[in-house]
């Protein structure tokens, strides 16, 4: 079977639900918010600053990832944090079968052979309904902060693996969950990984 | 489960094949050059004549489907042609469950719930390799010609439908065949259509 799964996804498409419940029922840990955690002990930095940072594209918020960010190693913040998720992503591919969620796993493991990548979407009205009845969101517009958060994954991946986000050639699977459903979503990844069993 | 499969496939991927299989396991109707003939009796227009020129986007081709190409009711010959292959796909759909591999089909039945369009994709070595080996077509620069057959897809599909060929969101389902097999795919389908019971 394939070992490593990476699951990308748009913004309310319960990729993240998807991915916990593959883990699940595989038996295998999940890395998703336990990632910002190692990636905050391999590079120095704050678990909440990789969290909140780590998501924009840097040159776009301007100062913090600016030249005047830069050390005399010539490195920005979000240069070093960079390499520290990708350090800690190849170790945690090397440790065993994993689901990892974000992050851009799916382009820091191209090189493996024995890793499933997955990208889940969905329309945009199955995610503005899922980010206010799930996520507790405002119901005020929620597809504007809909496109601004699937924009800042795009930028973010843009900027440090010069792929393009989203672009199905990218992934070995692609599924709409809001059509096909969370479950069925799980399912298909199951089967496309080769069962829970070797 | 979804009645109607519409299957779009970068060239050399392998959709052909899997649509046909996805069909005989469910043991339902399978519509590719079928397809070509419906359209040549709603048309009047020659069977070879469709399908070679239908394959072009309008345009492109210079004389064939320009200005001078058109009827007195203002129509070209592709418009002609577009519209049978719209009524015969409609007809086909309305008389009960079957794969539909190209012709837009995903597009054409967009507003039906009982659908389900899948993409199937793969690397160009993968394509390049089967083109050659199995289409049994030139070993000289078979990635020239897979460009070539899937920018005409792309732009055929552009004009009629306005939408972006092999574009994630216009599919539910898109699988790489190269990486997860044929045989997956052909499994992952019929998971994702509901399984060959209703």
């Amino acid at each position: 079977m394939e070992k490593i799964i990476t699951i990308s996804r748009q913004f309310g498409s319960g990729g993240r639900t998807v991915g916990k419940m593959v883990a699940e029922k595989l038996e295998i840990p999940y890395y998703d918010k336990e990632l910002i955690e190692k990636i905050a002990e391999e590079s120095g930095y704050a678990k909440e600053y990789i969290s909140e940072e780590s998501e924009y594209a840097p040159g776009i918020t301007g100062f913090t990832y600016g030249f005047l960010g830069r050390g005399s190693d010539g490195l920005s913040n979000a240069d070093r944090i960079w390499f520290a998720q990708k350090k800690v992503i190849l170790e945690l591919a090397e440790n065993g079968p994993c689901v990892i969620v974000g992050r851009c796993a799916d382009y820091l493991l191209k090189d493996r052979e024995d890793c499933l990548n997955v990208f889940i979407h969905a329309s945009t009205e199955f995610r503005a309904d899922r980010i206010v009845s799930q996520y507790g969101e405002t119901s005020v517009h929620p597809e504007k902060r809909l496109k601004e958060k699937d924009k800042k994954r795009k930028l973010n991946y843009k900027y440090f693996t010069e792929q393009e986000w989203g672009k199905m050639s990218n992934y070995h699977l692609s599924i709409d969950s809001g059509k096909l459903s969370i479950e069925k979503a799980v399912d298909i990844i199951i089967n496309a990984a080769g069962g829970n069993h070797e």
